[in-house]
């Protein structure tokens, strides 16, 4: 089984333990519906990147791991989604949980995921036990206070806060700690494998910004112009969309030059360029757009 | 110090350990708004006095465990408060956090206070890591899903669902984890410490239903007449005042006797007493109801 697989099937499992008779069944589908079909599940495929290149001598943990950052992810999109937040109706291609369910089971279902994650890694087998404090921990900074994705959704509750603050927590929390959870399953504490999940991160958000300016929100799976109606701050807002590509290309780079001397270096380099491809293809419209100052030019033209 | 005393110092300890100069303000004040000043934080302390009774040889992993379980007790409040849930103004004397903040941070908060308990006992100091798992596994089980206080909530937006399984869930599963907690994090796997657990989280659920119908919200801190108003499942109402009542010092004489053989036996059913006298006072209105037969003849008279 190659390694998407083996982590489709660790979710899924994962969720079918905490079934049981006594389990409620509407909260049970919308777990399912949260997780089930995933989008690209980039991060919890670079958690289990990173402890493949650093040896993956606990493979049970690492993959738990990875599937913790993916619950952890889902249910920031659950929560993110909610009327008070974006109220968006589709994700993924299709309704968001509140939407396909309630609002309700829509807060238990981050709840819940939130839960899950730590249930996972807390449930795994590992030799070494020392790894599931430092996993956990590392988890924790990822999604918590102060600098994890609920810190970076509690600034858009601020009147200030710089861009770089916004997004390093929103986004970028949770690949750093996708790469250095990845290695510290693998027992690796010996290299700085979270600045190659922080720059990742960034180029992620940068992409995500780009394209809620200009892909097709059928294509997309959810509602674009989002940054804009919702008046948020966007590195497409602020850098015009040319300027935002060429600061993704730019963080691409750094983030290659980021990778640590490893056996699996250079299987890891190329996930990272062919990930930067599936982003923002070296050819298309957000390359077309280059040529374009200002990202307003696109969204309201005239 | 006591241990009141150093349960609060550490919850407001490992608060201050989240805050740096990258937090977000209103966050950091909302999570310290759900969780000080507390109720009469009954489940850390029952989980401090059941690991004080198994020789508490870990003392800082134990008071960790029962600061994790008042954070998830916490964050229950604040989302069960939310609108779409109970819609509840008030809280412990006070407004809620969403009304004292706004929505968003309530969910924001309730999702940090579930981070921040896992957080707290990963990082606590304790020998035997072997610990750490088990205590986790035993706090997801509490809160989490098929049958903590997440699947309890869940079951409110069911259409079916007895009242046993729904009180179980919602209340009885953080008190069975409180209790097993305390016993896990001293390292006693021997007794069954769940089942005080369960049974005192039971009675705890049927005093907070006669307290819903006749106690004075002031007094209360939080809104009363909320089952009926709700249409919520709640003992008062399926058994009546008097049968609730009733039911509640059976329940009581259950859990001293489901206290296992230990050193601290003596004291700890010396507490469990003493709640139950704080819960459903010897004398008073709570008792003199035991003459009224049906709830609804007291909360609309006539």
């Amino acid at each position: 089984m190659n390694a998407e697989s083996l982590l489709e099937s660790y979710l899924y499992k994962s969720i079918k333990n905490c079934e049981n008779k006594n389990s409620p069944p509407r909260l049970i589908s919308a777990i399912h519906h949260a997780v089930f079909p995933g989008g690209a599940r980039i991060r919890p495929r670079l958690s289990l990147a990173v402890a493949q290149a650093c040896g993956n001598d606990e493979p049970d943990f690492a993959l738990a791991t990875a599937c913790s950052i993916e619950f952890l992810h889902c249910a920031s999109l659950v929560h993110d989604d909610l009327p008070c937040f974006d109220n968006a109706d589709f994700r993924r291609g299709k309704p968001s949980v509140h939407k396909a369910f309630d609002e309700r089971i829509a807060v238990l279902t981050g709840d819940a995921l939130i839960i899950l994650a730590y249930r996972v890694v807390a449930s795994a087998s590992v030799k070494d036990k020392n790894r599931l404090a430092d996993v956990l921990h590392c988890i924790s900074n990822g999604v918590g206070v102060p600098e994890g994705i609920v810190a970076g959704q509690a600034w858009e509750c601020e009147s200030k806060a710089t861009l770089r603050q916004y997004q390093k927590a929103k986004t970028g929390a949770l690949f750093y700690a996708a790469t250095l959870s990845g290695a510290i399953a693998s027992g690796d504490l010996s290299n700085d494998w979270g600045l190659l999940g922080e720059v990742l991160g960034e180029a992620y958000q940068v992409a995500d910004d780009i394209r809620d300016v200009i892909a097709n929100p059928t294509e997309l799976g959810k509602p674009t112009g989002q940054d804009e109606s919702l008046g948020r701050m966007s590195s497409a807002k602020e850098l015009g969309l040319s300027g935002a590509v060429n600061y993704f290309d730019d963080l691409i780079n750094k983030a290659v030059l980021a990778v640590p001397d490893c056996k699996g270096a250079g299987k890891l380099k190329k996930l990272v360029q062919a990930e930067s491809q599936r982003l923002v293809p070296k050819k298309g419209p957000m390359r077309v757009s280059r040529s374009v100052k200002s990202p307003s030019r696109v969204i309201f033209p005239g």
